[in-house]
């Protein structure tokens, strides 16, 4: 792989004073993460689109200290590579944040929290659920136009988890497809995609979706069922 | 809904080199909250009268980013507002602030902190009941003209959460008049309100409350009753 | 109380630009504390001793926004107020802290945390132990001089709380009459008072009892006995 | 011990702008594991390999207020030490890491911290197992000059705890020798030793083995087997 364009014009694309920018929002944000357990040992990951350009965080390296001229840009959709950083390798999530992106996303993120991964223990079917709880408000619900409601029953699929990344892509289209409302996907022993419209939704709905996921633990830990329904008040 | 003052006037409302300017505290308190895990996901919120002034947090905004442009001002009691940002939306707990502001607080604070939705799904009933903990002794007792004490039941109204945020306020004005020496509601499965009669209070209220429904949680999982009896010392 | 000294002469006790000033520390520290869930809501206290000077942080006061013109001095062991700053309230804990100066104390700390609290719940008789653990070693036992080893049981004693703190000094005197080696004292739903012969001992020593108070709350969730014997190595 | 280096030469061991150099990262991490609850209490260490140069931080300081100043350097494999800070002592943990160095390791991290505790009072045998775990991809495998992958399941030894730290070295050598892809061995009722080719590396996988050891903490609370198959897929 290499890229069409010049050094400078490849710096070009992540270098800038604008903190918003996206090769900036990455490692700002890909800070917070690491605070918050959801990308240590180099794992996890984010991605955010800007008009035509994808902006990607490299694989195996530490999130938390990522600078912007590390960034991967890729063209969308011609899916060429505009930037490619020397000894740094794109980001294994790449197919399947590509597959967020197809369905109108802005941004992804993926992460390793322990809250989803046990979520998927507890859950031994196909999907994880929970319903009755005001943050479940936070979640868009696409048919709608709008967001799930409190008495609503969020559904999120899980996938089986394979031995190479890349290779979650096609059941990962697939939990999409299944779940058109969805916007995570759980993967089994391993962690949670999410997408959002613009990176502050995909930030502040992987927030909403991660304590779902800590407080349907947290309740199976106490004998509550986080699907059940509101119970009866006691006198 | 719109304001009788010119933009100018509406910004000398909230641009002050005071760090302890409502609307500059109101963003320090937020980033603090997030810390905490009080205000992911854009939940939760947090309010500050000053004189006849109500300052409010946005709704539906990343909490921990807030800057003092983004503030909603309401005079009171006219309930007028002052100033409106453009482009976001005042929070919908500000009718449950009001009733707060109408009991006399200074500010009022809301968070989606876990412990507080555990403790209300653990306790099934319509309070919250904790005794014989040093920290109550932090929360006020105002028909005491104090705090409360030691070995007091504290208790604290659960109201059952409804489908808007506004429409809470029926329910808690209720409580409020039901228990008028809480300065603290729970609602079930959403957070807790809490207020004080400065923003400090509030806030040192606010750490007092969450640190009695994490130990009431945590006393759950190991089989204690909060609101038990002390035991006789075993020898 | 008043001071015998003068304004300028009492702000001379606090005023430093050394960061290891007893006044600076004091700060410095409680903002650490707060990170640690040990003094929120006003709760916990910090005293350090500096020849004939002793350094406390007020009652009632946000700990974590402390600064150096809140702080009272205390003339030792006269027990006369050198320094009262205007609208604050000397600690209740003071007796305490003296009870601790009195055995020889450079630094005293009193945390409210959740571990403490815990673990004088899971344990109902008059002492709190715990063995064979590799954290043990951070702890002096003063009769050997030097610290607690690995195969030995730590003893803490427990004492139950009362309505106000300053009526803990008795039975805290007692517990340390009865217990010569301990550097910390139990206080039943209440939280803990360590003490060390410098502030860094001090405060290093009551990282190490966190950490065995919380130990043994996450053991005592998995059915495992703090003060049990190595069990022999399963093949 | 004394050095054959003039003092001078000796602080041009330790002192440097570039905030990669061994003494200076090595009090970076110290801050970064201090908020992770690896080396609160003056517990835990690291060390880190610069060509035949060795960096070990002192023993019994606390770790997340080290200076390069601090800094032991040891010459390898000499083992003569080339700077010796005057009034501390080198790491207890000094012959652990040398058994890491002889393994060919450019770094090496001991914390305390208690997921790695409480992995070894769970598992009551020889060693910790895990299964089927995405992180698990984090952790080198040098016998097939790559990582483990998904479906591996990962092995670490325990080894017991010894009165003296130093002894730990013949069962640390000795569990090396016997599990010869591992990067990390376990120390019973004490923490982990973790080591890696670079600091970088020995650094993030330290946080997916810790990440694997809090996983398995809390599956094990849920009642479920770190160790086991994956379930198959309930409908």
């Amino acid at each position: 792989m290499s890229s069409p364009l010049s050094e400078e014009e490849q710096n070009q694309l992540v270098y800038s004073d604008d903190p918003h920018h996206p090769a900036n929002l990455i490692c700002e944000l890909c800070r917070n993460f690491y605070t918050l357990g959801w990308v240590t040992g180099t794992g996890g990951g984010i991605s955010i689109r800007k008009e035509d350009h994808i902006y990607i965080a490299p694989s195996g390296v530490q999130k938390e200290r990522l600078a912007p001229e590390n960034m991967f840009v890729m063209e969308y959709p011609s899916l060429n590579y505009l930037r490619l950083p020397e000894s740094l390798k794109p980001s294994a999530c790449t197919p399947l944040f590509l597959a967020a992106y197809d369905k109108g996303a802005g941004a992804c993120i993926h992460t390793h929290s322990q809250w989803a991964v046990l979520v998927t223990l507890i859950n031994k079917g196909k999907t994880f659920k929970i319903a009755n709880t005001e943050m479940i408000k936070g979640i868009p619900c696409p048919s709608r136009k709008g967001y799930f409601g409190y008495h609503d029953t969020l559904e999120i699929p899980i996938i089986e988890n394979t031995a190479h990344e890349e290779d979650l892509r096609d059941s990962l289209a697939q939990a999409i497809a299944d779940y058109p409302d969805t916007s995570a996907v759980l993967v089994r022993r391993h962690g949670v995609y999410v997408w959002g419209d613009t990176v502050w939704k995909a930030k502040t709905q992987a927030e909403c979706y991660d304590y779902l996921f800590q407080l349907a633990v947290e309740m199976t830990k106490l004998g509550l069922d986080p699907a059940g329904p509101i119970e009866p008040v006691q006198d």
